[in-house]
């Protein structure tokens, strides 16, 4: 960095969050003082086949790890915080500071990675944590998870605010968001606003949770079997919304799926789930209540193919079956990507007998968590900043964001709208864009992490289409003469028992094309075999077969 | 089907389309008469990897060969018209009757698929075509290509109807559709009613052709600098609206993409795309326009990775570069699966500097082509049919579907919500399924159709996530000793050059392991090896990596 930022200047920058929803990581740089604003993970569209998860990369941290003062977490989402372990393997963070149920959540995290060493500590609202030139203090915020605040990097260059992630709930089902503090910083002067942008292209209002909470509820008492309702895990708020509902129409909870339970159980430890004893009851209690009494809240509302509500959709589920009268609710809407595999969820369980309730504007059982275009403009308008760069988005969002900003008076060329590294520099009342740092993507695939490039990928998209054939062509080391018939395997191209014709021939090309080639050429190398081998059964199977498959030609000299 | 049906009952079952929108085929069997209607095929939904198409299983039609009268295409669309080729490899069909723009589709469709036989007769609205038993007639109605048709078949127990895929659209950019003659055909009585249930769920009226082309004019009007507009290429109506807009607001087209400009090519062949002389223009031509005069037309609103919109959005297409003033108009709406891939083309789109307009309640940009529910009621309350069944659309389509029926009045136990091969039998005034016939889905992928099952599905799936590692084991024959190490190769599973380490752990474990296993036997036979090894590795592996890559062990024996 000592070759972007003059001394003076505070660099502010990403290493994850922009032009992307997920792996939120943001800077504040300045001098010997790195503070960064959440470490989060994304996970991998139906691009990357077999990722797990992608993280930020982390080398600019590395390199630079004697100037972290800390890490502090907006809130305790995946996209925020599920990128620590991965962190801390690679960068020693001295002090992580988390606030309520985020600091359970990554305490859980971290019983998940045993081993590594970490130092949470608890912050509170009001707190302020000052280091040598920075100083970090916070406003609450109202968000799909309780706990949620943004994050004041005060600096010798001005403030720079975080808004993490929000909305505007004006009758939330958890406490207030601080509007006062939040106006107080805009009158003091912000220099630079970092803002949300998820629901920037959303025109409206996001809706309060509390209108969710009543249309539940409603759902609740007007249908007479069972309700199975599915929804985020994380939202705690719902999820305590859901059980309210439950009590108020004499219903008892029975709760399934992993992260469900986990949810009910952190919740119940931190005091954010309240229920009177008696509310839940076991899968094998279910029986002796009428299905009117029954609410089962399951995960699932993705449609993700091992969830508790799938498996009840495709009759796989050990302790529920789908019964007549049940009435499915998704309190939720889907992920980009989810659509599908949502639509096979629902198409199920109607053919199961369910009725199924899905969010949209008639039913209204879910609301964003993230602030639309007008909650976005009274951020704006509340904290005046003088600069300002949307985060927490796809480019489109982003972009969006700024024309809004600008919308509200904000002056065009004081907005950035910025790639992941690349680096602001802000001093007094200007700011440039100094440079860019390295801030790829990082693929983690089981226990490698970084390991997978673009080659394994382009290896796996090709053999999910079309699988591979590989032959394996046996040389006598002295004579030079092919040992027995070239064996062929496939796997996912042809179904071979079927096509043992198929394969016969292309054994016999093979060992004819491999003879000849030694006949011209004696010592003809191994690698040319392989070539002229992968280039003849390319043309012929496409010829034949209209398909690609990998070709994968071994040659064992014996 | 014999069995199933008594002499005197008609037979009707669909062959594709129930459950799921694709691959469209429904028959009307009497005695020895069959009249099909449609034979479509489906594309596939992202489980079935690499599969290009999906058809029915023509089994049933096969073996009733003999009693095939006719196939009657109601419109010109893919998941209409697509299956034919397939259909007639495996099924002589004496006449195929379409109508308009659906023949010189068909035709154009056989010319890809040369030395099949088919004798392609067109009917026109008013005629009737005359079998034995059955009689077809049909009526005009509004979609989203021109010429779509519901089909009449009058048996000796009553009307069948099939609505084909439709809207009411009051204010058509095409001719209305005949609203006497299915009123006439409701007073005079429908047995059965078979109706589009694409948009079952969808509350509202569909909007008409006519405000789309009225938005797509002010958007034209509006923007300053070229128009870059994609649409269906298929919607014959919507491209000649966009060439009308285009001439309106005094711009050049450029034509991109192969369906688009084969849409125009056969568009003005036929008398459906009309344009003074000049209105096209080539790629090269475009530099002596103004940004302001030129008009883009492209496919790729589904953000089809090869298609012109997404290689102009990233930069690889050859004649297009986005330039600043672009306004990219998406005259479209996702379909479900492709929403990831549209936000990438968005977000590359904007990162360019192309401003974006997508279809949205706002910009009313695009409209369906299918009946809305108020829309259902209306073509129920028309055709006042005594029996109903839901088609072309998924299970829960479908249910909402009938649903919508007995809300305006239809008994419930006269809807008949079906599946693929599922028999309703009609007679008098009584309906029941009769049974059910083979309706399974056959997977095309290159030249060979149905070859590939689950196992090649679920191997693909397997190589997709971790790839493979394989490894060859040489055996002597005659000592029964290992010759040389094993060799490693593996694909999409880590990159190799990184990993020689691994790759010499497990050939190492291999060996060893396989030379314990003929010192305790020396003739252990083949397929024990292969499976030793595979538990070994597949143990080994996932401990070592959390990956589990296919094991493909080979054993040559020399």
């Amino acid at each position: 960095m000592q070759n972007f930022l003059k001394k003076h200047e505070v660099g502010v920058f990403a290493l994850g969050g922009l032009g992307e929803v997920g792996k939120n990581m943001y800077c504040v740089e300045y001098q010997d003082e790195i503070v960064i604003i959440d470490a989060g993970i994304m996970f991998p569209d139906d691009e990357l086949l077999g990722i797990d998860y992608v993280i930020p990369d982390y080398t600019y941290l590395q390199e630079n790890e004697h100037k972290i003062k800390g890490l502090f977490i907006t809130h305790g989402h995946e996209d925020h915080i599920g990128g620590i372990p991965w962190l801390l393997r690679h960068v020693k963070v001295p002090k992580i500071y988390a606030n309520g149920l985020a600091v359970g959540l990554i305490k859980k995290k971290m019983q998940e990675h045993r081993g590594i060493h970490y130092n949470l500590l608890e912050f509170f609202e009001n707190d302020i944590i000052r280091f040598n030139n920075l100083k970090v203090s916070f406003f609450r915020t109202n968000h799909s998870i309780p706990d949620s605040h943004g994050i004041v990097v005060k600096t010798p260059q001005g403030k720079i605010v975080h808004t993490g992630d929000f909305k505007f709930d004006f009758t939330p089902t958890g406490p207030d968001a601080d509007y006062a503090k939040m106006a107080r910083l805009g009158s003091e002067g912000v220099q630079l606003l970092l803002s949300d942008s998820t629901n920037a292209e959303v025109e409206a209002f996001t809706k309060s949770e509390t209108t969710v909470s009543e249309n539940i509820r409603d759902i609740f008492s007007r249908i007479d079997g069972r309700a199975v309702i599915a929804t985020f895990a994380s939202n705690v708020y719902r999820v305590q919304q859901i059980i309210e509902a439950s009590i108020a129409t004499n219903r008892k909870v029975a709760v399934f799926g992993r992260s469900m339970e986990r949810t009910i159980e952190v919740g119940q430890e931190m005091g954010y789930i309240e229920a009177p004893h008696g509310t839940f009851v076991g899968a094998r209690a279910l029986k002796h209540f009428n299905p009117e009494e029954i609410t089962i809240l399951c995960t699932g509302s993705q449609g993700e193919p091992f969830a508790a509500l799938s498996r009840i959709a495709n009759g796989s589920h050990r302790q529920i079956k789908v019964q007549d009268g049940d009435t499915v609710i998704f309190s939720s809407s889907p992920i980009p990507g989810n659509k599908a595999s949502i639509n096979r969820t629902i198409n199920q369980l109607f053919k199961r007998g369910a009725d199924v309730i899905v969010h949209s504007p008639l039913s209204d059982t879910h609301t964003s968590g993230h602030a639309g275009a007008e909650e976005l403009k009274l951020m704006l308008k509340l904290m005046k900043p003088r600069f300002f760069m949307p985060v927490h988005g796809e480019f489109r969002m982003l972009k969006k964001h700024a024309q809004t900003a600008v919308a509200t008076g904000l002056r065009e060329d004081r907005t950035f709208v910025l790639d992941n590294g690349d680096v602001l520099a802000l001093s007094g009342g200007s700011a440039r864009i100094a440079g860019n740092i390295r801030a790829q993507s990082v693929f983690i695939d089981g226990k490698g992490i970084g390991d997978i490039g673009n080659v394994v990928l382009r290896d796996r998209r090709i053999l999910s289409e079309d699988g591979l054939l590989t032959t394996i062509i046996t040389i006598d080391k002295e004579t030079r003469q092919l040992i027995d018939k070239p064996v062929i395997v496939s796997r996912g191209f042809v179904y071979m028992k079927d096509h043992t014709e198929l394969t016969n021939e292309i054994s016999h090309m093979v060992n004819q094309h491999v003879e000849e080639l030694i006949k011209r050429k004696q010592d003809v190398p191994v690698p040319t075999i392989k070539k002229e081998v992968t280039n003849l059964l390319n043309d012929y199977i496409y010829t034949k077969t209209e398909r690609s498959p990998m070709i994968l030609p071994v040659v064992v000299t014996v």
